[in-house]
């Protein structure tokens, strides 16, 4: 099992690799009956796919998927929905250089330590090709939390070097706002700066880290287990398994380490449309691992790419030093195109935890002890 | 199913609350053979136990824990070992106001939210007594490691509040540093600054929060999977799985977000007793989720503990405004019994990788070829 | 992970042994507000229990369980009940014997051949004493299933060597009849020849084997899944899984070898007050492997104990030839003690399928599909 | 989670209706380094494959399947991998009458009673055609253990309607013999009666049901876990899983309802080349549902298919009665393709105890005892 399953209701198994003939998921436990169609994928995989503005990758993806089994007529059907998106404009030739040294930053020694050698035409499984299958699966958990329960998420880069956006309230921002610019910043000045920034770095053939804040609203209270599954640890390991992730916090995050309890603790009032709830989100929409009805919001760090065609230092597989400069077309930023890769992964931890809810909750204690009351008579 | 359980092959499933009987964890997949007995568990349950110190609850808790299976004649059976840790001193009048409020910061709104009544004589599930059940189960994986594998796993406190320590590389850091003052922080000066700052706080009816680092040495290169269940993933979900946690970073972190590709990717060399291996560890120990052979090396902020004894408002189960103060007697910080537990959690998440390496690692291909050669004849 | 954990949303982890100190079992996920208590987890283990009645084993097990966690004020948590059963006039000198020497029929052998060595007080993990945990998780999805959906579950002895019952149609057998007898064989004639038998065979120092019938009945039509988790394929894993289970069979079993189509399709109708139904129940109550209403029947083939006191020959450790015969206190059939056994395990499985399909089941396709002509407007 | 995925380590996910645009299948697990071509699925896809002779379905499928994911250079990667196979000559308009009626004996109600409506062009997730993506990564598990193990798994036709074969021991047949006739039976005489019962009953627009034998042969002692996960738990769940499956037994299997415990358990020796062993094989290769050594052996009893063109009496949807016959092309007796099918379900089962078994075996728990000793002092 290497890992390629994510879920326990709502489960995800992905293949794929960068340089290979496609990518596939198994979607197994999408509800029948949710409407679906192609259509419902592109957006997503339109937003993930290099090529699309002058800041990322140039590589032209087409990204087309094709639904192999799980819908009919229109609609979901309950069985596994599976997703094929083949591989085009591959350019192996363009990676032949590394068939034989390690890229620093990469994962090409760490997959010859495990595996024994590797496919050695590109990133193999630890490309970010591999997303396009987490983002195919993601609009499904988007469709049936849209519809079913009112949720959305939204993903937004909030920094990118030195460049910091002021992101307001987060929960307020919209699609429209993060979408408005390459970068998908919603702060107009500030996605200005970014997207100079990374013209700048790429000239110089380097490459520039940041950050995204990605915000889930609509959640109800009650999602997510008490202990192990928390949500927060369940969007936590979604986080950090997405490529190139450092760091991950949820609400006032590090900031935790130099407050008070007296200050950080959110007040819970019930003024208001929405019951209980707290008067500020410094807990980040969970409580005990519990989603308590608040804004889900975290951070994640993005490192920058390690493919930069600057010649480096490093060794080769036999242990000799050489020098390697990474070639083909790499992200100079790649926080514009994780913004859907995020996304993706928080959406199919909220489908889990629905479902997950749905399989124990509302079960109706007072009628179990009325019927046990009864049948002890 | 609510989220007991953890790990794939070294398996735990925790049970327990915090003023019930007492706690129980089911160790299931240590390997046959393991020198096992109870003055095994007894260190890290020392240094997880309330009360050891003047900077930790006062509560007395005698954690004895008793082996109930799967160990005989002191070894490891290979069937599963059942741990029971009673509860002891709960002292339950303590917490008999918290019954019809929700504490701020706490659980219990979300608890009730989730399952629509909840165990109000304390934390239940969320407290941190049921990490209890974790310490004795990582004890168990520790001892594997060890003598196994010859890995060590260390935590240390590295700041509280504006109190930070200066680790040097904290690869180098050991017990006897970390154990040497009762704050678990290996930097002398620092420990002293940071234990008259909780103490301050303790005394302003308050609470701190901080970070600690955990450093994993002598895992080689190969443990981990490539895509979901990258190393990097499962350790993430380990800590945000523990109480309190609010952020995780590796390697250099959130300092990824200014940096550049030329100068984030460690290089690779040869030279060395190690063969192979980076010449600096900014990727913390991780490359594509896969461990690379470096040092692991991670850091959680843990927010300041929300039981203080200051009344502050909040609302009960109806909604209505009131005020709580919570008492009891809890950590003014919680960082240094956090140690062990998050100790605990990284070494039942390397145990699994481990057998997981160990399950596909070394079939050997070239026998496999010239068997299958041999098979064409 | 050596196999102890059952079930995907209601799931028992169990973890003892015979001669240790106790069982454990941890149940996770049963729903919130089930009322609960030691006393509905008694009645079936005292069925379970040796030394009930002539028939069985003398041995004297108090099987007295404590709940330790889960439970509050009577009514489920949510979160995970633990129950310990410890251990009691275990007589391990009984067993001294078989330390070096391998059990005909038993699993010495292949657990000094999986493991290395063993716990050679008794059968170890591989004991019926083992599925004493069993039963009291099987107790507390009785009293789910029938509270919350009116399934009730019962088993009854069909076959002691060459005595075979009439069970009439085994869905109208009640409690009372199976109970009114030792053997557990609700055709009271039939239940005084099977008496006779297993004296008989007791008397002359051996054991039969026999054959027990279950019957679920009030599960709705569509619980289960389509292809590997079929509700057969569960069913029958859980009935495998319990010591001395040599075949299973649904329905009209074995015996569809010489059917026809013609004759084996139970014809659907929808007279009568139960709605769609089918006229027969060739079929076991399972279509596709998916619950079609009716109820669910199965048998399972039990081998004799090979506990026997004949002194038979065999080999040690050392592969040189001896012999041994088992003393202690054994059943000379395993079928009265079987029924509660295999109960338990069609109430586990039965609880997961129905957690499961309340995860995914009544999404409501309509509201979905109007929802999503609201969001394309 | 539809239930659409199979193993723990050696783990299968499916996906694919009969009538869609194809099977997809996902095998995560498969250790790197296994020589591995399409050319390896073809000889067991074509064993299932209809059209292959006269007495199956006329069906006509090209089965070519194509490896998407997980092989580079001729072996395989370690990662993930992927197989479609597409459908071809699907004719629904063959099946376009029972989207409103029952066919009784198939899935059509209980699909309809789960998901609230189904893909009713065939037999969507329930069709045979679901286990072309389990026969190709069979393929793959038979290549692995074939390779690495030298173990080996043969199926075979037992028994057609009242014509029952002589297998002599099942252990010493071979393929040649099993496929030297289209029946699959390997008793020339036998095969040849089954031939033109089925023949009969097709002429007589009937179906006819059977059983058959499988055998895994080199499997070691030690394989498969002590309690819920025996090996004979996995088998046994691995058959019901497969569609028509009603009886399943191991070795002796229902004929233990009969047997003394003194004949039943087989003799342990340690003389001959095999170390220690039994002498017979009663037992069925698992005790304690551990493998013993000795061969696996195991019966499946397999219903005559529901689809015939006969007349007959069922309801619509709206329960409505009115009468139906399967037109399309189908199998007379599913056996001779059953046991292709059936195989793959053992060789993944046993690749599945293979890996779990590396993952613990052979920890030296002496070094480990010795480790224990040195670090003590």
């Amino acid at each position: 099992m290497a890992g390629s399953t994510f879920g326990t209701l709502f489960r995800v198994t992905t293949a794929g690799e960068s340089h290979g003939p496609g990518n596939v998921v198994i979607v197994d436990g999408c509800p029948a009956g949710l409407p679906l169609s192609v259509d419902d994928l592109v957006p997503d995989l339109l937003r993930r796919r290099p090529g699309q503005s002058r800041i990322v990758s140039p590589r032209n993806e087409a990204d087309e998927p094709e639904i192999l089994s799980g819908v009919f007529e229109g609609r979901a059907t309950g069985t596994p929905i599976a997703i094929l998106i083949r591989n085009q404009d591959q350019r192996s030739r363009d990676y032949g250089d590394i068939a034989q040294k390690y890229r620093p930053g990469h994962a090409d020694y760490t997959f010859d330590a495990k595996y024994g050698f590797r496919d050695f035409r590109g990133g193999g499984r630890s490309s970010a090709r591999e997303t396009t299958a987490r983002v195919a699966a993601g609009a499904i958990a988007r469709k049936l939390l849209t519809l079913a329960c009112g949720v959305r998420v939204l993903g937004m880069v909030d920094r990118v070097g030195d460049v910091v956006a002021d992101l307001g309230d987060p929960a307020d921002r919209t699609l429209e706002e993060v979408e408005a610019n390459p970068v998908r910043c919603p702060d107009p000045a500030a996605a200005e700066r970014m997207e100079h920034r990374i013209k700048e770095v790429r000239k110089s053939q380097d490459s520039i880290g940041g950050s995204a804040t990605l915000v889930a609203t609509g959640v109800p209270a009650g999602w997510g287990e008490p202990v192990f599954d928390k949500l927060r640890a369940d969007l936590g390991k979604a986080m950090f398994s997405l490529p190139a992730v450092m760091g991950v916090e949820f609400g006032q995050g590090f900031g935790v380490a130099t407050a008070r309890g007296s200050e950080h603790s959110d007040t819970f009032s019930s003024d208001g449309p929405r019951g209980i709830h707290t008067l500020t989100n410094r807990h980040g929409g969970m409580l005990g691992g519990i989603s308590s009805g608040m804004p889900i919001v975290l951070r994640c760090a993005v490192k920058p790419t390690s493919s930069i065609p600057q010649d480096r230092p490093t060794v080769d597989r036999a242990g000799n030093p050489t020098t390697l400069a990474t070639r083909g077309r790499h992200d100079p930023c790649l926080l514009p195109r994780f913004v859907p890769m995020a996304e993706a992964m928080v959406l199919l931890v909220l489908a889990d935890a629905w479902l997950r809810q749905r399989a124990v909750g509302g079960v109706d204690a007072i009628r179990l002890e009325e019927a046990s009351e009864e049948a002890e008579k």
